[in-house]
């Protein structure tokens, strides 16, 4: 028994010992760290222009309306307590509301369950539905958050191909008259992150068919409906089928900070997604529940607050895509988002964004390159995935003249 | 292609749609709703006196101080914005100035991390270093969220018997004796839930001791250690080896509702659990980890806020033995608590308490019957957790008399 030689040791972190490596479960090896996580530590440097990261514009969170409601919030004796894991009954309520609006059929509030931001439904999904092998299809390219947490779920994931209407649904009926059986489809069919795409309606009607008729379920990801630039955002693929688990999120609309997210999802699976949720993390942030569940239920501060957001984020939207196009003409395919906070390019002449990148932040700018977004890796090389939402119109015109030094240089 | 014949569905809860039941995971219905949440929804009726729960009492939420707090972290622009997985810096830094302390070692800002409550520590532990099969020791009995996250990593559960000194070390050491070699070995060894035992000096040092022997990693659950009744609590586990995962959090000392807590860890371990953590919820809530940094910083006002705290369980942990050995004197074995929240009692005479709880419900009291603390649900048959941290003495009183009833019934 040694009691205190421990206490010359020092930081465990500096000694990177042998015996702890050792015990890192197989599973959590499978995950790499995010490619974009990785860049953002060298794009906080202040000289380098950052299109890289997905962080919404500070204008995006109204700091004095949410402090009124933290104050008002904390007069309910309630909001520092545990409390119940589906969430907190005000919020579930206003949701369901939206939500039966949105997919055009009654949603209760029992079909929503609160989570701690979008990213923890991915998580759960990952929990309730899939086991080991199980198949995944993605979008190519897809968010990457969703391909770490369906990783780190033992899932095997395949890829099928999107085009300017987003995912290629005929490349995905052919991979399942192949014989492809996969438990789920994840999709963001609206303002897609990185695309810029939006599903076309005959696709999510598309897709929805496929899935009653070979019996997979739908992954819908609608992390930026709240944030179209002219026409509301599409109808919900849930509009037409009941297969469906949506996600949403208060991130991009009133404070990624809080993380706060929903999703809804048909009752057996509900069942398991708030089991699951239980032994993760016992419930999401009650007085953050409190506070956006006020927040959302004020429709018409909510609106005069996004209205200006939108305003922003499409003006320099359009910004960016004009200067890109001004500078790069045809050498660049470009989406042209018309809602979110991405704009995705292709380089037509098969220049490597992963040689670019390193010129990139020399020059003094950063992106992310398309590479990180495809589960294998092995996709989108000439691709690069462009954030406008928190640059201003300025500093986007200077991020493409250092982008264009950078090609040429 | 049927575009709207969803719209006549309802609701989707009410379907109970059989094509969704077999999409749900094998792992995720090895995880069992825990009975503690379900007996809470009989318990909320008012005329029910609970000591079920593990509610601390609102005077442990210091509500005008939090009020402050959160008014000025909204003056920090970036309290609203995404931050790092590791955590705030602030808080970070605080956490390993408490933890060296502790410990009676140097730990750093990067030994620790910021989780969603402690529950999600437990969650992410079960993904970084737990592949389906490990085995994994806990007490009997012991926290039932622990279980609830081990059984979801997959991980094989094996119970050790607890005694008024905390875990038997001596039957840990026959079982590693005898061959079982696990990855972890869980234990809260300070103010228990649900045993309210402390595992004494000689104990720590022994299962340190048995942890570089044999190669497994300790989870200390520290969750208590803030809450003695007299003396501190004991040294910390990791005291006497870095072979340790410590558990911290704030639901008991500030507040449960905002879903705060850390870990510490040796470097590679810290490596996955950072990656899985990245992949579960980005990171914990910026605006409440400044604001509990901030509260964490100022040791002269928590410490004021906290003696209170401490003195009012101290008195309704007295209580609660007092009237429980005055109206059971021999039939009850009792733990004595010094610290933390819970009371552990186990009837001489071998009582049912699944078949006694009916019969307290009926006479108005609540309690969480034993097994639902076994890991198997096999063992303490007789015996049940009694919460006292937020019900006053008069209704403690009121409860044991009804349990008496209850029992003589």
């Amino acid at each position: 028994m040694k009691l205190n030689d421990s206490a010359t040791h020092g930081s465990a972190t500096a000694l990177l010992p042998h015996w702890a490596d050792a015990l890192v479960s197989r599973r959590s090896s499978a995950v790499a760290s995010s490619a974009i996580r990785d860049l953002l530590a060298i794009t906080r440097r202040p000289e380098i222009i950052s299109l890289a990261g997905g962080l919404p514009d500070v204008s995006a969170m109204p700091h004095e309306w949410l402090r009124e409601l933290l104050a008002d919030a904390l007069g309910t004796p309630g909001a520092l307590q545990y409390s119940a894991t589906e969430g907190d009954p005000e919020l579930r309520a206003v949701l369901a509301g939206w939500e039966s609006t949105w997919v055009g059929r009654p949603i209760t509030d029992d079909d929503v369950l609160v989570t701690t931001g979008s990213q923890q439904a991915l998580d759960l999904l990952g929990k309730a539905l899939l086991d080991p092998g199980d198949v995944v299809i993605v979008e190519d390219p897809a968010y990457v958050g969703a391909l770490q947490a369906f990783h780190l779920a033992g899932a095997t994931l395949l890829a099928v191909p999107q085009d300017g209407n987003g995912l290629r649904t005929d490349l995905l009926e052919a991979q399942l008259a192949g014989g492809v059986r996969p438990k789920l489809v994840y999709l963001t069919p609206t303002f897609h992150n990185p695309a810029g795409t939006s599903l076309s309606p005959i696709r999510r009607a598309h897709v929805a068919a496929l899935a009653e008729r070979y019996g997979f379920l739908i992954v819908e990801d609608d992390a930026y409906r709240l944030l179209p630039f002219g026409a509301d955002a599409p109808q919900p693929i849930a509009a037409h089928t009941d297969r469906v688990v949506r996600l949403g999120t208060f991130s991009k609309i009133l404070s990624p900070g809080l993380r706060v997210g929903w999703l809804t999802a048909p009752g057996p699976i509900m069942a398991a997604l708030v089991r699951v949720k239980q032994a993760t993390d016992l419930h999401t942030s009650t007085l953050a529940q409190v506070v956006l569940g006020r927040a959302a239920a004020d429709t018409h501060r909510l609106e005069a607050h996004l209205a200006p957001v939108r305003a922003l984020y499409a003006a320099r939207a359009a910004h960016l895509v004009g200067a890109l196009r001004g500078r790069f003409g045809e050498r660049l395919a470009l989406t042209e988002p018309a809602g979110g906070m991405f704009c995705w390019a292709t380089f037509a002449d098969g220049t490597s964004v992963a040689d670019l990148l390193p010129r990139a932040l020399a020059a003094g700018v950063a992106f992310v390159p398309g590479p990180a977004f495809s589960p294998s890796g092995g996709t989108n090389a000439s691709a690069l995935r462009l954030c406008f939402a928190s640059v201003n119109e300025q500093r986007l015109t200077q991020a493409v003249e250092r982008l264009h030094s950078a090609v040429d240089g």
